[in-house]
C-alpha cells in the first residue's frame, strides 16, 4: 500500500456535487468559492519518528509545521490568514520548557508570515503529532498545470535539505558520532540551517499573476514534476539549482547531485510554469528563479531520455 | 502538567493584536471576522490509544472525528462549510478496507452534516491519530456566557457514553469477557449506539436567535459548567437528563447518576443558556431541551452546595 493508491481510495469514496469546491482532494490545497471571493485551506501533518529529526528544537518543530502548512498556501496562490494548531503530546513532551519553546518559534514565524494562530487542539498520545491548518484568500487559484511551451521554473536553490539529512540519518544508523555531526554542521551551516530554520516563499505571492501553474516541492522536486503531464528537464538548467556548498557536499560523500535535486524534500520551495519569465524576474528581483526545463506535448524526459525518479512516497 | 495549563502557556506567548479576531485560542471554535461574515473555524484530534476504544469499527471512527468537529462548530452557531481531515496511519490501519469504511462513515455522516470532506493529508507514522478540520459560517456568535437569570439548558439526554465506555474499560482491564461485553452490549442497545454513532447536534442552529451562550459538552457537563463563571444546578432538574436505561444501569453496577450525567464525555449534546426556553421548545418540537438549572450572580453551585467535579482533563 502507497499514498498515491490510498488517495485513489479516497478520491472514489468522496463524490460530491458541490459547484463551490473550486479544487479538492489531491492538491496542495482545497479551494473553495465563498461570497465571490476564493478560499484556500490545507492541513499538514508531522510526526515525531516519520517527520522529525531529534536534532531538531522544540523551536525548529515549530517553525517546520508552519512553514510546511503556509507553502501549501503560497504554492496555490494564497495569502496566509490564520493557522489552526493540533497537537498529540506524549508524556516526553508535556512540559513547560518544551510547549513554551515550540509556541515561540510558531509565534515568531507567524509573525514573519502575517498568518495569526488562532485555535487548535491539545489532546494525550503516545508520540508527538502536530496537525496544521491554514486558511488562506486565493488572490488568483493555481494548479499543477501548464501550457506546451511554458517554462518550467524553480524558486531559489534545493540540495541542502537531502544532505542534512543524508547525515542525520548517517548518524541515527550509528555510522557517524554526535560529535562527528556537530562538527559537519559547522562546516556545512548553510545546509542545516535550511533544515532547522525553514522558509515558506511568501513573496512568491508578489508575481502569482504572471505564473500558470504552481505546486510546492516538498516531497521532492522528482514527485511533483510527474503531476505535470508532459515535460522536458534539462539536467544542466536543473545543475544550476544547487548551490555551491551543495556540490561540494556531494563530492565529499560521492552523491550525485542531479539525484539530490530531484529528490531533496522539506525544501519549500516552488515549481511553476509560465511563459512570463522575463517579466517576473523583472518584477521580483530579491528572490532567485532557476529555468530547469519546459513543458511540452507529451512524455516526461530529462535529456531526452524517459523521467524516472520517484520522489518521496510513503509505503507501508 | 494538565490540559488547563498547558492552554494558559500558549495563551501567555500568542499575543496578536488582530482585529478580524472574534474569538481566539481557548474556545471550541476561532471566529474571525471575513469580509463582514463571520467565520468560524475548528480542530478536534482523536488518537487510537488515547480516544477510540478498540470496539469500534473504521466506519464509526470516521463517523466520530466528523462529529467532534461539526459538534465544535454548531455549540459556537457556527453552519458547517468544509472539512478537512489530516491522517496518521500505522501499518495496521494502511489497508484497503480499514480505509474504506473510514471513509464510508465519514462520506455518509458528511452528506447528513452537508459538509462536504474538501481535503486532508495522509502520512505514515505509529499510532492511528485523525486531525480533523471544519470550516463553518457563523450565524450568530456564541461564547460561553450567560446573564444573571438565564436558564441552563442541555439538549437531549446524556449518561449514555459514560455507561458504554464504563463496561469496556471493564472488558479492557480483564473483569468482563469479549462475551460479556457484547451480552451487555445486546441489553443496553441505546447506550453503545449513543457511543458508536455520535450525532452532533445540527438542529440547534434554528433556533440560535434565541440563546445567549452555548458549549459542546465532549469533555463531560461538569468541565463546561466551570467556564461560566456563576451557576446554580439543581440536581433533581439534572436527574430528568439522565434516560430510563442508563438509570437501570446505574443500579446494575452501583453507580452514582448525577456523577454519570456530569462526567460522561463524547455526548455531543450541547448546553446553553437563555431566557427563551419558552419560545425555543416551541420553535423546535422534535429536540428535548432540559432545563438544569439557572445562571446566578455569584458562585457555582449544586443543591446549595459548591460544585466541585471536574469533568475530563487530560493529565500528563
Amino acid at each position: 500500500m502507497d499514498e498515491l493508491k490510498i488517495i485513489e481510495i479516497i478520491k472514489n469514496i468522496l463524490k460530491y456535487n458541490n459547484k463551490n469546491t473550486i479544487k479538492g482532494i489531491g492538491d496542495d490545497c482545497a479551494i473553495i468559492n465563498f461570497n465571490n471571493k476564493y478560499l484556500a485551506l490545507t492541513t499538514d501533518t508531522i510526526c515525531r519518528k516519520t517527520h522529525i529529526p531529534d536534532i531538531l528544537t522544540p523551536y525548529q518543530i515549530g517553525v517546520r509545521v508552519l512553514t510546511a502548512n503556509i507553502s501549501d498556501l503560497v504554492s496555490c496562490g494564497a495569502k496566509p490568514l490564520y493557522f489552526l494548531l493540533s497537537i498529540v503530546l506524549s508524556k516526553y513532551e508535556a512540559n513547560e520548557d518544551f510547549i513554551k519553546e515550540l509556541y515561540k518559534g510558531l509565534y515568531e514565524y507567524s509573525e514573519i508570515y502575517k498568518c495569526p494562530i488562532i485555535g487548535g487542539d491539545t489532546v494525550k498520545g503516545y508520540e508527538l503529532v502536530l496537525s496544521g491548518f491554514a486558511l488562506g484568500e486565493c488572490i488568483k487559484p493555481l494548479y499543477r498545470c501548464g501550457n506546451a511551451k511554458d517554462k518550467l521554473v524553480v524558486t531559489n536553490n534545493i540540495g541542502r535539505v537531502y544532505c542534512a539529512l543524508y547525515l542525520y540519518y548517517r548518524y541515527k544508523r550509528g555510522k557517524i558520532s554526535k560529535n562527528e555531526l556537530e562538527k559537519y554542521e559547522e562546516k556545512y551551516k548553510e545546509i542545516f540551517k535550511k533544515l532547522r530554520y525553514p522558509r515558506a516563499k511568501i513573496e512568491f505571492l508578489k508575481i502569482v499573476e504572471f505564473v500558470r501553474g504552481a505546486c510546492d516541492i516538498s516531497d521532492g522536486l522528482a514527485k511533483e514534476l510527474k503531476y505535470f503531464k508532459s515535460f522536458y528537464i534539462y539536467s544542466d538548467k536543473l545543475y544550476k539549482l544547487i548551490p555551491e556548498d551543495v556540490l561540494e557536499f556531494c563530492e565529499e560523500f560521492n552523491l550525485n547531485p542531479i539525484k539530490v535535486a530531484l529528490n531533496s524534500g522539506e525544501e519549500f520551495e516552488i515549481l511553476f510554469t509560465t511563459n512570463k519569465l522575463t517579466t517576473i524576474k523583472r518584477k521580483l528581483k530579491e528572490m532567485k528563479f532557476i529555468e530547469i526545463g519546459e513543458i511540452i506535448e507529451n512524455g516526461q524526459f530529462i535529456d531526452g531520455e524517459h523521467f524516472n525518479e520517484e520522489g518521496y512516497i510513503y509505503h507501508w
